[in-house]
């Protein structure tokens, strides 16, 4: 683990990992928004904390020995990278967000983020932003086939962004070499709140032969 | 909620917190972990999803409406903010960082990332790096009694961040009206793996009378 792997995945083997992994995930999504912000009784939390670690105690018993790394399906249909921060499939720490590729060379999705994403009181924190709008300039980058990791990334914040429903979007601006200039904005239905320029560097073993895949490289 | 709230809390009261609330978020996090990286049957993910949905109804039972926002005790001796995506005590969403603040215009954080903050396999996801380095920057500025909304945060990535054990600094570089610049880095133990700029903006109320408490900003 912890790295690219080939693997065979058949369809049916993913739709059900949507299903039975996904779930889960999504669960512990709520799960964790309800830790947040539960006021029930203290003995209650307390029992709750009891049962919890139970359970990671039984989804401990065999378990990938690192991180999730990425799993690249030899056919390229498929690259899955559960553990991502962002979109991870598995992790409970990404909103996680669905992104789509309306042409090549742009990513775009809308999500929503709930009280587990809060900076000042009522909006998104100005990091969780930029985490997204990383993802999102990287998958715009791959899509438009340079693929590359995060050079430099510039984030001005025009406004608070609030929690809830919001998109995010990203587009190749230009090349330069083997530099991808990308640019991007996260925003609600007022528009945009934080725009961010993103400059992505194709690695050498991509120059090398390797393709663009979106959402295996951030 | 959703707001900055002055609320009185006693020592006991904040010690009780960290150990029932902070325990119960801290017990979160590894379920987390193990929804990740768990490879027991497809039962067995089954039937933990339905026990973690029982126990998040018992939990949503009584809740705050929305998010946790910030309270802050009368006498300014502390600032709860657990909702916090870095630093909030009942977020599990959040690593979470502990900031020490070792001068003014200075912060500084040791911490540990795992699997849940996974970008390219193995390493920690660009945008967490940045997720980080906003807080952290916040911190020192806030810490410098210049406290701000993030306008703009540039980050340079150097090399990949491994996954592990990592830390954070920021310090305020100088001040230009009611901008802060501040600097930062996170890194191992190897050095530096990502560097930063920002310029944080005292916003307008806290110009007219506030002060620049740490950690209720972001």
């Amino acid at each position: 683990m912890s790295d690219y792997r080939i693997e065979p995945v058949t369809d049916e083997q993913l739709a059900r990992e949507q299903e039975v992994q996904g779930g889960l995930a999504e669960s512990t999504r709520r799960l964790v928004d309800a830790v947040l912000r539960s006021t029930v009784a203290e003995e209650e939390l307390i029992a709750a904390r009891a049962e919890i670690d139970a359970l990671t105690e039984r989804l401990t018993v065999s378990q990938i020995p690192s991180s999730y790394g990425v799993s690249i399906d030899p056919e390229r249909k498929s690259a899955r990278n559960y553990g991502n921060a962002v979109v991870g499939l598995r992790n409970a720490v990404a909103p996680p967000l669905k992104v789509i590729w309306p042409e090549s060379g742009r990513a775009r999705s809308e999500f929503h983020l709930g009280a587990a994403y809060e900076g000042p009181p009522g909006l998104v924190h100005g990091g969780v932003s930029a985490l997204i709008l990383d993802q999102i300039s990287g998958e715009a980058a791959a899509s438009g086939g340079h693929a590359g990791m995060t050079g430099t990334l510039t984030l001005r914040y025009e406004r608070g962004t609030p929690l809830g429903d919001l998109y995010a979007e990203a587009w190749v601006d230009r090349l330069d070499g083997i530099k991808t200039i990308v640019k991007g904005e996260i925003g609600d239905a007022d528009g945009p709140t934080v725009r961010c320029e993103g400059i992505f560097i194709m690695p050498r073993w991509a120059r090398e032969g390797g393709d663009g895949r979106p959402s295996i490289f951030e």
